[in-house]
């Protein structure tokens, strides 16, 4: 099993992302500011990992707080609340797993005086968030099995598989990995992912070492694989999903989306309940965010591009809910119109075992 | 000026496409063979560059046969065609400038029986096709001048500019170039183009040279600048073009075309008259280079991919007439029906007077 992130007694543990796959270097992360450093520079990436990863970053610079009073220790807690808010804007696991982490401190803070036992609690925090997004993609998996069809060819961009979560299954890869647990045998087309290539690194590395046949392509190869019938459906992950279903993740996606729909090959999108945003009415409301030109202008520390030329580096875009066949959570499938479905499954968790049809 | 390949007393001289925009190295090549080596190699790419250089590789290669009769320096010639046609597939003005070599020497054949004359002819040729690439690109310059409008942003794919012909304007950059210069206003978005990432160093570096603002971006966010209202209009080079109008040009031309499309936005191809093959009835038949895997697991010899992975690199894909708004070329613009328009622009010359509008 690939563990993105772990809690362990020495700190956290962090598979680089940035080094993969050609290194496998493991990171251990002492304090609250580095974790949020690896956030800021992707030594962990993808939604479902930013979340687990910010909250475990929390519960140890809480543990670590010299603070002597509850006051002092929540003075330490909301400002670590804070500056891991602002790592990255787009990822809504992000603010979900920061508001889990104020709830229960603000829960624990009712209930006793104890600095050791609101620390402890933030540790227990983290770690169930840790636990319960394992579960998730399992549960996403075993939804999103029922979609695919034995001998499918599975286009994914970027990557949504155990290194963009807390490990083991991932979203969209969970999809792809339920579906070859449930017997369907299933082979993968990853785009590259330019700038970062989470796709030619991450996902051609998790799927190889799974042994699921992967071909990778670089982005600007989708139509035409497309277009020459290779792709039965096409599966992503999400950064963040409005009310409507409009959905942010990786740059790129939505050109998928556009394509799958010109050659009518279905389009999933596969991410946990902690990736709804139903605050915002539409993806026209989801922060995009703009990251360094030199990610694009340079590969591995090497210039490709010439000196001070201009580049656009959004990090996500976002994909009408027009373009979605279904959206796969940890709760069931989620079909047009998203502003009643994707309501009722974040309110009425039942709904789970009806809606897998 | 850019000078992308140039007849010089001592070979042919050109600029190492492989490695701009950070080193500007010129090569000299003093055989036929270097020169069948550098198309191969991509040192020199671009439809019309590879023509323009193909047929001054032959002229080389026949001024040093060392054949005492004309039968001599025929096998000669014969074989350095046979070569020069095997190193690259899909750009149709290979061929078409070995057949103007192939004319001209059955011409001066039956005309003479010095090696001598038939050498000098052949030189000759080369610079002609050299001249005619020239002034064509300034005609396709002029004519697209017309498509653009003050103010556009044009977004353009791979390298269509003077490094992809015989250099000065190029093709797609040259309708830019043609705009500029008619005294519009225009500014590029250029798609970085991998895995040989012509767009991030070729064409960023040309128009940067040019001064005209350019903006690139990976190829995967073809699809978010155009929801985002950021261009006006799409110009493209081509590889070949079926006698349908259907378009092989560089790998991703075909989603670009999807996604402009999907957005209203006008889609024009670029090239000259020699780009055209109406023996071919639709793009199926256009044979599709498929190039080492390592152009995608690699960038400047550092390995991005893990060991062994499978990939697919098919250097151009197919772009189905419909989705093209019209094609540039020297002799005027073309619109559909392209079975009749470009039949009649191959033909008749005199078409070019009336077909600007």
């Amino acid at each position: 099993m690939i563990k993105t992130v772990e809690w362990t007694n020495e700190g956290i543990r962090m598979i680089d992302q940035r080094v993969l796959p050609t290194e496998e270097k493991y990171l251990m992360l002492r304090s609250w500011e580095e974790v949020a450093e690896a956030i800021k520079k992707m030594v962990v990436r993808g939604a479902p990992a930013i979340g687990v990863s910010a909250a475990m970053g929390i519960a140890l610079g809480a543990s670590q707080s010299v603070g002597m009073s509850v006051a002092d220790l929540e003075d330490d807690f909301t400002y670590m609340c804070r500056v891991m808010g602002e790592t990255r804007p787009t990822a809504v696991n992000l603010f979900w797993a920061i508001e889990r982490m104020r709830e229960r401190f603000n829960r624990e803070k009712s209930k006793t005086n104890s600095v050791e036992e609101i620390k402890a609690s933030l540790v227990d925090e983290a770690q169930k968030i840790f636990q319960e997004d394992i579960a998730a993609n399992r549960a996403i998996g075993r939804f999103g099995a029922d979609l695919i069809a034995d001998g499918d060819t599975v286009l994914t961009h970027c990557n949504a598989g155990a290194l963009a979560t807390a490990g083991d299954y991932g979203t969209a890869l969970g999809v792809i990995r339920g579906a070859r647990d449930a017997g369907k045998r299933v082979a993968v087309i990853a785009d590259e992912t330019r700038p970062f290539l989470q796709g030619l690194r991450l996902t051609a590395w998790e799927l190889a070492k799974d042994d699921i046949p992967v071909t990778v392509i670089t982005d600007n190869m989708a139509g035409s694989v497309m277009q020459n019938g290779k792709v039965n459906v096409v599966v992503v992950g999400a950064d963040r999903i409005a009310g409507n279903g409009d959905t942010a993740n990786k740059i790129g996606t939505y050109m998928v989306a556009v394509l799958a729909r010109k050659h009518e090959i279905p389009f999933y999108v596969a991410a946990p309940i902690s990736t709804l945003d139903l605050t915002l009415k539409s993806g026209r409301e989801i922060p995009i965010e703009q990251r360094d030109s030199k990610e694009v202008t340079h590969i591995r520390g090497q210039q490709m591009a010439p000196d001070g030329i201009k580049v656009s580096n959004p990090a996500f875009d976002v994909t009408p809910n027009d373009l979605i066949t279904a959206i796969i959570t940890d709760r069931g499938v989620a079909r047009a119109p998203y502003i009643e479905s994707l309501r009722k499954l974040m309110t009425d968790s039942s709904t789970a075992a009806t809606s897998r049809d």
